[in-house]
């Protein structure tokens, strides 16, 4: 049982009363960092924040007294469980940009697809399914799987993405060992952590495995219009209806303050979905959703995620630059869009026990470990370049090779001794 | 297996993928209602929902303003897991209204209280465990507790609350079968739907029985500042730390439209609570609890409250007048606070099945079924005045009175017949 504090577990009068599931409740490594990270000498290159300054508030302003003066009753009123009408059809053109045609009516509004993807969750997972997902993953949904028991099976993902040879092989072993394979969990575009797209040959074909298979496709897509030179492939979504459920957000094309989210699902799954979400918090923020619908309806928002393009194309930029000026020696991920870099270490070097290491040096990143649900990803770790700016990037990257680097004399020195 | 629309279930693909969970999902009678009320020419006596409009928009303005000039990139950016430190701080000085001391670290900001919970049902409940609760309850309690597999144990309740003799037999009971009781739920003041209030000489009786028992209390109080005369009996939570965990809303005495509630808990369960929420939604909308805590530190929120409790007891004492011109002989609760009449139909009157006739009489009210986990209460209904002008309630309750009268006739005639 993981517990976040020791003293509060022995001293807790109802630990015979917690149900099963809450043993799985973990601190995130990425959200237990961020009171570290806070000081504001260290180059936080860890949580993924988006850089909201690059957001004017004049944009919000407007947004806010539009909704105020339009449907001010209704904002600050209970609203459906399915979320506001009129932003779902907004949604319906956001969706559009990536090829995806819908109906409102399959549309759901979400506290943020962080809280569709664990409704998702409780609607499929019972304890011991198998969940199918890139090796490595997002750790926000590793978390939720493994609050519903389910097994986290990676799977080999590369430059390219997830690998459709290596997806057939861990159905089939899954299968040889009789477990019950509940769906796959796909970030194809500019993935958290490891900042790959996959490519588009690889989509129908893994689509297609699925199809054989009759394995739902949960796509998790937060990052698809922050593509930097190109749009990235069509969505998984664009190809089939039935068999893919779509998960969009706008915390990074907007702000993540707002909570707002969005899951476009079959009419089977969506009718469960907002049930799920009546019964979870009755229904979306009014207020939030509201404001986000004028700042649809009246805002460039288009130019606005050109913006955040730019902003995030430049310190990607910057991060490559730093890498190759002071750690050219390692493997490093070259995103097309979104935060991430996702760095390979020399042989030998634990990049959860080096941490504290590079906390005294000044510069905070993420351990591989968080992105991995069976523990591994040790030689690993997640460079988030969204919210500093290129010379603090600079400067962080410049203290991380520090670290690197002595850790690697370190371990010759130590090599060669035991030689 | 409750499904809201048959014909998706005959189509559904997935249907064999649903986690057992999903099975207990259900339309809420409430909820399912909104649709038909919708319309003007009804009276709608159904839905729970606050008169927002006794909110003036220039407080709301001001406490926008003051968000983003002073926290404007912390609003709108991802938070902490457990939610605004300055908005906790101020929650404290609410709940001393309630005769609650407590510190910032116990207390966790919620997306609703609805959605704390809904956590603490997945932090305790088991499969096949008990709850207690009134009788009746909260149809949206009833609907998280089922949603947990979880068995709804009705205690019996009048006017001044929940029996603590009949609570006592309730858990006898259940340990007699062998069933395992996890926590007694309980709105204690003004309840949803009975109106009543659990007096002051029960509370302390309540609150021994169940710690002698060892069980839990959730102490659910969103309406115990929206009382009319004399404020309600010091909280359950007041006169025990170690076994209350209790929970707090902004959706009545604010607006619900910003979704945002609070839970206090016990050291440990609060730690599983912040740990949850980072994994169901990972931190509730910094922007809407930031308006909130300007809200509470520049507007005179508690003239607010007196404004809110002004607008309620007119309606109620509209209600109370109406009930005794059109429906003298029938027996009402008489609410010191809050939203709600729970009236009982004469013997043979089944408020689910008269519903139809008072939609086609135009007024809508909930039928007393929702708020019982076993499908009792036939014989009763629940009436909200909150959100009607008098007028309203009045023609309101005039048509219930022709429906009702008109039931009782047939009722009569067929029984004279039958003899």
């Amino acid at each position: 049982m993981t517990e976040s504090s020791p003293q509060a577990h022995n001293l807790d009068p109802w630990l015979d009363a917690y149900a099963a599931r809450a043993e799985t409740l973990a601190v995130s490594e990425v959200r237990a960092l961020f009171s570290v990270v806070s000081r504001p000498e260290v180059v936080s290159l860890a949580g993924g924040m988006p850089y909201v300054a690059a957001l004017p508030k004049e944009t919000l302003a407007k947004a806010y007294a539009d909704t105020m003066a339009k449907r001010g009753l209704l904002a600050i009123q209970y609203g459906g469980g399915q979320g506001d009408l009129t932003l779902r059809d907004q949604i319906r053109e956001l969706m559009a940009l990536e090829g995806i045609h819908s109906s409102v009516e399959d549309l759901v509004v979400t506290t943020g697809s962080q809280h569709g993807l664990d409704m998702l969750a409780g609607l499929f997972l019972d304890k011991g399914d198998v969940v199918l997902a890139e090796g490595p993953s997002y750790v926000g949904a590793i978390g939720i799987f493994r609050h519903y028991e389910a097994h986290i099976e990676h799977v080999h993902t590369d430059h390219d993405g997830m690998s459709p040879e290596a997806l057939q092989e861990s159905i089939d072993r899954m299968k040889a060992d009789g477990r019950t394979i509940k769906f796959l969990y796909l970030v194809p575009n500019f993935a958290n952590p490891s900042g790959v797209t996959l490519s588009a040959e690889r989509r129908p074909k893994i689509l297609e495995i699925c199809k054989r298979e009759h394995i739902l496709i949960i796509e998790d897509n937060p990052y698809g219009l922050l593509y930097f030179d190109k749009p990235s492939p069509a969505a998984v979504r664009s190809m089939d209806e039935d068999g893919v459920v779509y998960l969009g957000s706008f915390s990074k094309i907007l702000a993540p303050g707002f909570r707002v989210g969005y899951v476009l699902a079959p009419p089977a799954i969506r009718d469960k979905m907002v049930l799920a979400q009546e019964s979870a918090l009755l229904c979306p923020s009014s207020f939030t959703q509201m404001m986000i619908s004028e700042f649809l309806a009246n805002a460039d928002w288009k130019g606005q995620i050109d913006t955040f393009r730019g902003v995030y194309r430049e310190r990607r930029d910057a991060a490559l630059n730093a890498m190759h000026e002071y750690l050219p020696n390692l493997e490093t991920t070259r995103p097309d869009g979104g935060f991430y870099l996702w760095i390979t270490l020399p042989e030998g070097i634990d990049s959860k026990a080096m941490l504290p290491l590079a906390v005294k040096e000044l510069v905070a990143y993420t351990p591989g470990t968080a992105f991995f649900g069976d523990g591994s990803g040790q030689r690993y770790l997640r460079v988030c370049y969204s919210f500093p700016t290129p010379d603090r990037i600079n400067l962080g990257i410049k203290r991380l090779a520090n670290v690197i680097n002595l850790q690697t004399e370190l371990l010759d020195t130590f090599q060669q001794k035991g030689k």
